[in-house]
C-alpha cells in the first residue's frame, strides 16, 4: 500500500508517521531544555516526579497547536511554549486521574503511575505544579514570541477548556455517571473530558498564528470532534477493563467502532473553511481512527 | 485606646478593621456575582462545592491585591477580578492541602472539610477546577479593565508564586522537612509556601495599577515578608496540633513571637520605597500581627 504522503508548509512531503514523530520530538527537546533551565530553582524531587511524569506519551495535543499553527502559516518553532504547555497540561491531568481517589490507575504510559512510583502527596502536588507551569510558559515564554493580545486569548481558551467547564467538568461528570446513562449524556462528558483540550490546543495554534475567528472556530470544532472520536477508541481499546459507563458498553462494540468513525468524518469536515491547508491536520484525524494503542 | 484611622484613596479616613470589612465584602460580592452569572454552564456539585470552600475566610490575599493597587492610585474596582482570582488560588490550596494524602484535615473555615463534606474526588477536581477558573477571571475579566500588557504580566507573576518555585515547591519542601531542619530552611519554605502568594497579590495589584518597577518590587517584598510573619502566627496560633516541624517548634514559643514582630518590621520596611501611600499596607501588617485566629 502506498504510504500517504502529507504537504508540509515548506513545501516538502512527508509521511504523516514521520510528521507526527518529527514534532513529537519538537515537543520534547523543547520541554527538556525548559525544565532543564529550570531545574536550579526545583526541589529534586518535584523535578524528577515532573521529568518521570512527562516521559513517554504520544504528544497528541502539543502536536495539534503545532499543526494548527502551520495550517494557518505559522512556524511550529513559534508556538512551542504553548505546545509544551498543553502537555504539561495532559499530564498534570493524567496524574490526578490516576490518584487512588480518581480511577485509582497503578500504570501509565508503560511504567508505574507517578503516585505509585513517588507517593500520593508528591503527585497531587506535580500535577498542581504543573498545571501553574503551564501558565508560566504561557505567559512568559510565549509572551516573548507572539503578541500579547494573542497570548492572553489563548491562556483565556486554554484555561476555560481546563476548568469547571471544560475537562474538570467532564470528569466530575463521569464519576456522577451511572447506568442510566444515554448517549446523549455520554457524548457530552467526553467532550469535556477530552474534546475541550484538544479543540483549545486547535484553536490555540491557530490564534497564535493570527488566524480569522472562522478558521479559529473550524480547529476548535475540529479539536472537539476529534476528542469524542478519541475517547470512543480509547475506551474501545480498554474494553474488559472496568472503566464505568463508556460508549462501548452503551451501544456494543461494533456500533461505537461506527461512531468513532463518524466522529473522524465529522471532525474533517469541520476543516473545510481551511481548505487545502487542513491536509496535515485531516491525516492527523484518520491516524488516530486507526490507531491501536 | 484610640481606633487606628488609615487614609483611604478618597480622602475619607476609616479604621483598619472597617476596611479590612468593606474590601472583603466587596470582593464577596464579585465573585458571588461571578459564580452566579458561571452557574448554568457548571454541573450542580461542582458550582456547590465551589461556592462551599470560598465562604468563610478572611479574603486577606484578595484585599491586598486592593490595597496595593490603592496605594498606587488605582481603584479597587478595577482589580476585583484579579482580587476575586487569588482568593480562588487560595481556596484550591486549602481544599488540595487538606487532602488525606496531605494534611488530612477534617475541619476548615468553621466547617467540615471540602473534600469531609463533598468526597475526596470531588474536593480534588474542585481543587484543580478552581485554579483553571482563576486563571479564566485573569485572561477574560480583568483584560475587559487592564491594558492587556499588564494582565499578562499578573499572570506570569501569579502562576510563578503557584507553581513548582512557588507555592507547590514550599508545600513539597515541607512534605520533606525532618528533626534536622533549620531557621533558614524553614524561612525558604514559609516564603515559598506562603509568602510567594501573598507577594504575588501585592504585586499584581501594583502591576494593575501602573506601578514603576521599584514599586512592584517594593509590594512584592512587602507580601513575602508578611507570608513569612503571618505563617510563623499561624503556626503559634496552631501550637499543640500535630504540624510535623515548625519555627515555634524550632525556636520556641516567646522567640517565634519575636521573630513574627521582626518579620512584620521588615514587611512594613519593604514599603519605605511607597512613603505615605503605603499606610493601609502598613496597617494590614500590623494587624495581622495582633490577629488571634
Amino acid at each position: 500500500m502506498q504510504p500517504i504522503l502529507v504537504p508540509l508548509y515548506n513545501g516538502l512531503r512527508m509521511e504523516i508517521e514521520d510528521y507526527l514523530a518529527a514534532r513529537g520530538e519538537s515537543v520534547d527537546s523543547y520541554l527538556e531544555a525548559y525544565l532543564e533551565r529550570r531545574a536550579a530553582e526545583l526541589l529534586a524531587t518535584l523535578y524528577d516526579a515532573i521529568v518521570y511524569s512527562l516521559s513517554g506519551g504520544k504528544r497528541l495535543r502539543p502536536i495539534l497547536v503545532l499543526a494548527a499553527a502551520e495550517a494557518l502559516g505559522g512556524r511550529a518553532e513559534e508556538v512551542l511554549p504553548t505546545a509544551a504547555a498543553v502537555e504539561l497540561f495532559h499530564t498534570y491531568s493524567l496524574i490526578h486521574d490516576d490518584l487512588p481517589a480518581m480511577d485509582d490507575d497503578g500504570w501509565r504510559r508503560e511504567r508505574p503511575s507517578t503516585h505509585r512510583a513517588f507517593g500520593e502527596a508528591t503527585a497531587l502536588l506535580t500535577g498542581d505544579g504543573l498545571l501553574s507551569l503551564g501558565f508560566e510558559l504561557l505567559a512568559n515564554e510565549q509572551a516573548r514570541l507572539s503578541p500579547v493580545e494573542r497570548v492572553l486569548r489563548v491562556i483565556g481558551i486554554l484555561s476555560a477548556a481546563l476548568g469547571p467547564v471544560g475537562m474538570v467538568g467532564g470528569q466530575l461528570g463521569e464519576l456522577e455517571l451511572d447506568e442510566f446513562a444515554d448517549g446523549a449524556s455520554l457524548e457530552g462528558i467526553y467532550l469535556q473530558k477530552t474534546g475541550a483540550l484538544l479543540g483549545a490546543a486547535a484553536a490555540a495554534g491557530g490564534v497564535l498564528a493570527g488566524g480569522a475567528t472562522e478558521e479559529i472556530a473550524a480547529l476548535q470544532n475540529f479539536g472537539l470532534r476529534l476528542g469524542l472520536a478519541y475517547q470512543v477508541i480509547d475506551d474501545l481499546l480498554d474494553l474488559g477493563e472496568d472503566r464505568g459507563m463508556t460508549y462501548p458498553r452503551l451501544v456494543g462494540e461494533e456500533r461505537a467502532q461506527e461512531e468513532a468513525q463518524q466522529f473522524t468524518i465529522s471532525a474533517v469536515k469541520a476543516l473545510e473553511p481551511l481548505g487545502a491547508r487542513a491536509a496535515i491536520l485531516r491525516e492527523i484525524g484518520e491516524h488516530l481512527l486507526a490507531r491501536r494503542s
